[in-house]
């Protein structure tokens, strides 16, 4: 069993990803949804929440827990580590800053929540890896509300790609790391606006990627696939916007912690 | 002790009025940032939270306590009367229905968040009110975010702003509720949208003239006044916003519920 959490919703980018490419996999995904979002909340604050959630995956039988949270993966990971020695916990940070650091010589691109942006994570791992490379942030704190309104495409969404990303752009970045699990819904309009030379990194693909080299019997088909969604709060709406997104019938489970 | 709660930063705009009028007022505030928002949550979790948030402000001795969150207060407000019976409460539902209708002969309109619109409260009290009266709502989700984000005049807020209220200036609607603690920031900009002959509601007032009116001796001027502002997750974001909305230094005290 793969143990999955996130802050709410978002983490569902990696589920999709990883029932895209591993379609009968095992897997529990909790989303926090009764304490959504952790972008502006305090280190200690989503520390315990990290840890909260990783007890009901692991309670559930998860063997490797994916942080598909950027927030709780920028700030909650050595303690995670030191609450549960036996679990493999991996963020979505660190694969996607490797993709990032094979495809650029001089500069990095990283887009996040404010929280995200202002811990500096990326820039940290990205510089470990290369110390040569600049490293350009911009924290956009629009992404999020503007694809939980399924829009995509809409002309203020547009307007907003552009706002953000211009300075990114005129600093010509070789790559950029989508450091947000809702942003790879936005990548056609980010990819159009960045242009062909600059690789989009979607840290989703990167973290199942690295989650199957790091354990690939975790990855493989079972007979009858126990596959969980559950949310610390559940709605008809959070069912509809999942449903939506995973483009199948999905009724979440209550997970009370 | 006047006490007042919401789920953030929104229902500062209710302190903001209070001390407009009252500057002497003793007064304890929490925010409940740890678990913001509330909007998209169930009945059964906002009631939980409000049930503790009261809690606090009553133990730092409020007498009456102001429900400053149209979430907790079209939800909540049954809950918090039968666990406190000896607090009055006071929601921001009531005091901007009773304005509205007030000002109306055919139609109000009302703006808020999903849940908020979707509970239908305010076509209940209006129309407990005034059972003739068409009462037409919109749900206008990014209006939160932009004005976290302090766009208050941004062109990409006059474009939601036309967008979310077209319907409702196309079908005249006399009065228009703004029926988030949030939305007051965008009362100019409505207001334009809207044309002089519709009548704009800020329910941060409303709220605060019939709380003077229901206990007036809560409201004299106290001659070294207790003004606290809690939040159950602080930052210095936070304090930089709170300062900004109520214009004077705030350092929020952390609330341990």
């Amino acid at each position: 069993m793969i143990g999955l959490f996130d802050s709410g919703v978002g983490g569902l980018t990696v589920v999709k990803e990883l029932v895209r490419k591993y379609p009968g996999v095992d897997f529990v995904y909790l989303g926090d949804t009764a304490r959504y979002p952790y972008g502006n909340k305090s280190k200690e604050t989503v520390e315990r929440y990290a840890v909260e959630n990783a007890k009901f995956v692991i309670d559930r039988g998860a063997k490797l827990v994916i942080v598909a949270c950027n927030t709780a993966s920028s700030l909650a990971m050595d303690t995670l580590r030191a609450k549960y020695p036996d679990t493999p916990f991996l963020g979505v940070i660190k694969p996607a800053a490797e993709l990032a650091v094979a495809d650029s010589k001089k500069s990095v691109g990283v887009v996040g929540t404010r929280a995200t942006v202002g811990s500096g994570i990326y820039e940290e791992v990205v510089k470990e890896l290369n110390p040569k490379l600049k490293v350009l942030q911009k924290a956009c704190p629009l992404f999020v509300p503007l694809v939980e309104e399924g829009m995509f495409q809409d002309q203020v969404t547009k307007m907003m790609v552009r706002r953000y990303l211009m300075p990114l752009r005129q600093k010509n970045v070789e790559s950029l790391i989508l450091g947000c699990t809702h942003y790879p819904f936005l990548q056609p309009l980010i990819e159009r606006f960045m242009g062909k030379k600059v690789k989009v990194i979607n840290s989703a693909e990167a973290v199942v990627d690295k989650a199957q080299k790091m354990n690939p019997d975790l990855f493989k088909v079972s007979e009858a696939p126990k596959q969980v969604i559950a949310f610390t709060d559940t709605s008809d709406h959070l069912d509809k916007l999942a449903s939506k997104w995973l483009k199948k019938e999905i009724r979440a489970e209550k997970a009370v912690l």
